[in-house]
C-alpha cells in the first residue's frame, strides 16, 4: 500500500545527511532537485524541495510547519541501547532531541527526535512488534507482554 | 529504517475505512484508541487520535492542518488503469480528489487524493520503479525510459 513517502524540505543537503548518516538510509538516487533513499523493504523516502512538493500536489498555499504536522515516523531498532545510540547519531547528523529516551506505556524504550526541517521521528525499541519473513507485522498490546 | 508511520486523525472510524476499503490495507490491530494497518513489508501505519499524538510527542501546541503538512505519501499500483480504479475506491471510502489522474513529468500516470483528515496521497503507476526480491528499490529518471 505505502510505496513512497515524500518530505518537502528546505535544505536538501541537510536532509540527505540526516537520513543517511543519522538514520542509516542508503541512497537510491541522487538528483539535483530530489534525493531518494531506501526507507524500508520496497519503500522509498523522497526528499524534495518543499515548494516543488506543493506545486506538484497542486496546492497554491504555502506548506505548513513540519514540526506541527500531525504525523510521527518511527525508526525501530533491535534493543534499548540501540535507541540511545541511534539518537546520538541522529543528533550528530543535524537532528534535535524533542524528548529524551524514556519508558513507553506500551513497554518499549523510545525517544523523539526531529529532522532538520522539524519532521518528527520516534526512535524506538518495541519488544511487542514482530516482522515475519513475508513482511507481515504483528504488534502486541501492553497486556500481552 | 522506517518501521511505522503514525497519523494523528480526528475520526478513527473514518480513517480506518479510508485505509482499509479505500487503499486496501489489512488491519493488524484494532484498539479503541488506535488502529494499526499493514502499510508495506515490515511497515505499519498507525491511526491515532491527533491530540493523543501531540501529547505522546511532547508537544503542547495544537497540531497543524494535515492538508498543509509538507508530506505526500504514495500508493503505487501496477498499471495505469489501476490508478483510476484506486482513485475511485479511495473516493468511495471517504477520500477527496485533489488532482485527477494525469501524465507525470517522470513518465507515469498519477492522481492526488486526500484522506478524511486531508493527508495527501499520490496514487501512481511509476514504470521506472522496480522492487527487487530483497526489497531494494531502484528508480529511473525520465531520461532512462
Amino acid at each position: 500500500m505505502l510505496s513512497l513517502v515524500t518530505l518537502g524540505v528546505r535544505d536538501l543537503a541537510a536532509s540527505r545527511r540526516f537520513y543517511t548518516e543519522g538514520l542509516g538510509a542508503a541512497v537510491v538516487l541522487d538528483l539535483p532537485e530530489v534525493v531518494f533513499v531506501q526507507a524500508a523493504h520496497g519503500v522509498l523516502l523522497s526528499l524534495f524541495g518543499v515548494d516543488d512538493l506543493q506545486a506538484d500536489a497542486g496546492s497554491d498555499e504555502p506548506a505548513g510547519d513540519p514540526a506541527r504536522a500531525p504525523v510521527v515516523f518511527a525508526h525501530n531498532v533491535p534493543d534499548e541501547p540501540a535507541v540511545d545510540a541511534a539518537v546520538e547519531r541522529a543528533v550528530a547528523a543535524g537532528g534535535r532531541v524533542l524528548q529524551r529516551a524514556r519508558r513507553a506505556s506500551w513497554g518499549g524504550w523510545y525517544a523523539h527526535v526531529s529532522d532538520p526541517d522539524g519532521f518528527r521521528w520516534e526512535i524506538a525499541h518495541n519488544p511487542g512488534l514482530r516482522v515475519a519473513a513475508d513482511g507481515s507485522v504483528t504488534i502486541g498490546t501492553v497486556r500481552d507482554r
